[in-house]
């Protein structure tokens, strides 16, 4: 038993083992049936050794649960394009995810750096890290479905912010479940410390679709998001006061020597490191009475990797898939797929007109 | 007849003429078939006199040639993103555009700024400036379909590039007709001074997309556009030295002091001023045998607003127009449309199956 007088650390591979439980069941059945499980295709065209641990990292994930994991390296950069067009025109390959940096910031054809041209290039259909710009938008938008009004498929969410967010409602006292969407975290404050596009901005809009007050503190700049806005802070807002408002804090900052002041967090905080780093003293921090600390989210992000891959699989690929196959590749997912949904229409429609004529002969014939 | 020895200045008002024409015949016919002409509705939120400049002169526009035309002024830019989306759900609405700046380049929730949230919060339904996330990305890829491979619904172009494309397919010697689509300015040589993402970026990926190797000169930086890709300029490349080598040069210097040398004009170069100020001194480079010369492009760019606004009605509004207005607002015209193409189908078919069955009772009875 804990004791209430100091903090608790908890570990996040639990959170991360029953989501993973889940995706092996699923595999199972899957195999049970004679269906291959899904396919993930790593591109991989750097020789930075922490994009090639990450790479690993996946794929012996993705194997320890049945999901079938192919990395594909590449000597140049400029060959990557090709190979992810390849990818997402491929009906065999269920998801894709590119081990960034490639380019790095350098300028694009179309304006935007190369990296984020190659993020945006993802088939929504193929793309477990949810970042292109149809999830990008609806996420800041709060559409939680690509098919309004109909609203049978969920869009994805960045893995690794959504690896926080189930950690947050895994953490006790955090998340409202009797509350209805969209205000289950109604009442709470939370500072993220980060703005990045791939970890702190996407997280802070989460939980401020969540209904929370979220502090989004980065190096230059405080700011409050609530209500699907951005609302400037004053001089009077520091990481501080931020911080000491917070019952949930969250730090990402990319760097050895950030530490979070342990005298700025009120007892009974949830506080989550999502930095490669250590951003908290440990020590210092448990002995605050009530909190809760997680000090590590990357087993959690594979297994939303994992969950993301499964959707895309469930909403993209699953009834598409053997048809696709015959189909060959096509250049739009997308339209194939509405061209199919017509096709089967007409097909049902003939096959009545066929059955009445059939029908009337026979009528004909007494 | 043009003296041969010396350049000739082109007034670009016959091109927008040819197709405003174009529009004023299909008003007509519409009102014929008592069918309401497209409606643009713009916003305007700010106090900027060259925006309401711009608002006038397009509404003044559209009226001349029969299009409806609703300005929408507001007096919070905070509530211009309300009014987009309740623009984009009106099915009476047929295009929108919005006069920027709004916030400028303010920091927003999604991560880009405010003006490019609102930009791509625009459908491309009645995205009449054709700058919207899918047209942007489209162009970029050189996909010229929104419907690949049906190819019933071409994709729309910003309206400034497009205009200038269309003053230099209309002067002599620039774009060979009898070349298939995308090699049609293969040979050519052409510098575009200005790579901002409205006007210069777009107009370089445009003419690469058509054939044309694209030098594209900014304050910093000269790239090559060339088959889809930037390609690096060492530095031997200079604004003098692209110019030299062009047979078609845009000038887009939003400055008054910017002067094009006209020492670097080649004979028989098409030079086409974008810019609001004269990038170019007329006299001196009218004296360069064979130059045709274009000082201003925006009546082409209303032109083009225009012709924009009637594609997006004929594909996206024209048929579903009362089924639409029945209907009610959808947040998505997307699915919406969708949902109808697919009922029509059914429609098709259960009438066929109706036919059949009426056909095999007359046949019973005789």
């Amino acid at each position: 038993m804990a004791d209430p007088a100091k903090g608790t650390k908890m570990d996040a591979s639990i959170v991360a083992k029953s989501f993973r439980n889940e995706i092996k069941a699923k595999v199972v059945a899957m195999k049970q049936a004679g269906i291959e499980p899904p396919l993930l295709v790593g591109l991989l065209a750097n020789k930075d050794p922490a994009a090639r641990k990450y790479a690993e990292w996946t794929g012996k994930a993705c194997r320890a649960d049945g999901l079938r994991y192919e990395l594909r390296t590449l000597d140049d950069p400029i060959e990557v394009e090709a190979a992810l067009i390849d990818a997402n025109d491929d009906p065999r390959v269920h998801g894709i995810i590119v081990y960034y940096p490639i380019f790095g910031q350098e300028e694009s054809f179309s304006g935007e750096s190369q990296d984020d041209y190659l993020r945006d290039t993802i088939s929504h259909k193929c793309d477990v890290e949810g970042l292109c710009h149809s999830y990008r938008t609806n996420l800041y938008r709060n559409v939680r479905f690509l098919d309004y009004p109909t609203n049978n498929q969920k869009c994805l969410l960045p893995c690794t912010a959504l690896s926080v967010v189930k950690i947050i409602e895994s953490c006790p006292g955090c998340y409202d479940f009797t509350k209805p969407v969209g205000r289950k975290l109604e009442g709470k404050t939370v500072t993220v410390i980060n703005r990045s596009e791939i970890v702190g901005r996407p997280l802070a809009a989460m939980l401020a679709n969540d209904g929370a007050d979220v502090y989004s503190v980065d190096i230059n700049s405080i700011y409050m998001f609530r209500d699907g806005r951005l609302h400037a802070c004053d001089d009077s807002v520091t990481p501080e006061s931020c911080v000491r408002k917070s019952s949930i804090v969250v730090t990402g900052v990319p760097t050895k020597n950030y530490k979070l002041p342990t005298e700025w967090v009120k007892p009974n905080t949830t506080v989550i490191n999502v930095a490669s780093f250590k951003n908290v003293e440990e020590e210092e921090l448990l002995q605050i009475p009530g909190v809760v600390y997680v000090s590590q989210v990357g087993k959690v992000t594979v297994a939303m990797l994992e969950r993301n891959l499964m959707r895309l699989y469930e909403q993209f690929h699953a009834r598409n898939n053997k048809t696709d196959a015959i189909a060959g590749a096509s250049s739009d997912k997308n339209s194939n797929n509405e061209r199919q949904s017509i096709w089967s229409v007409r097909l049902q429609a003939y096959s009545a007109a066929v059955l009445t004529v059939i029908l009337a002969m026979q009528l004909l014939k007494k």
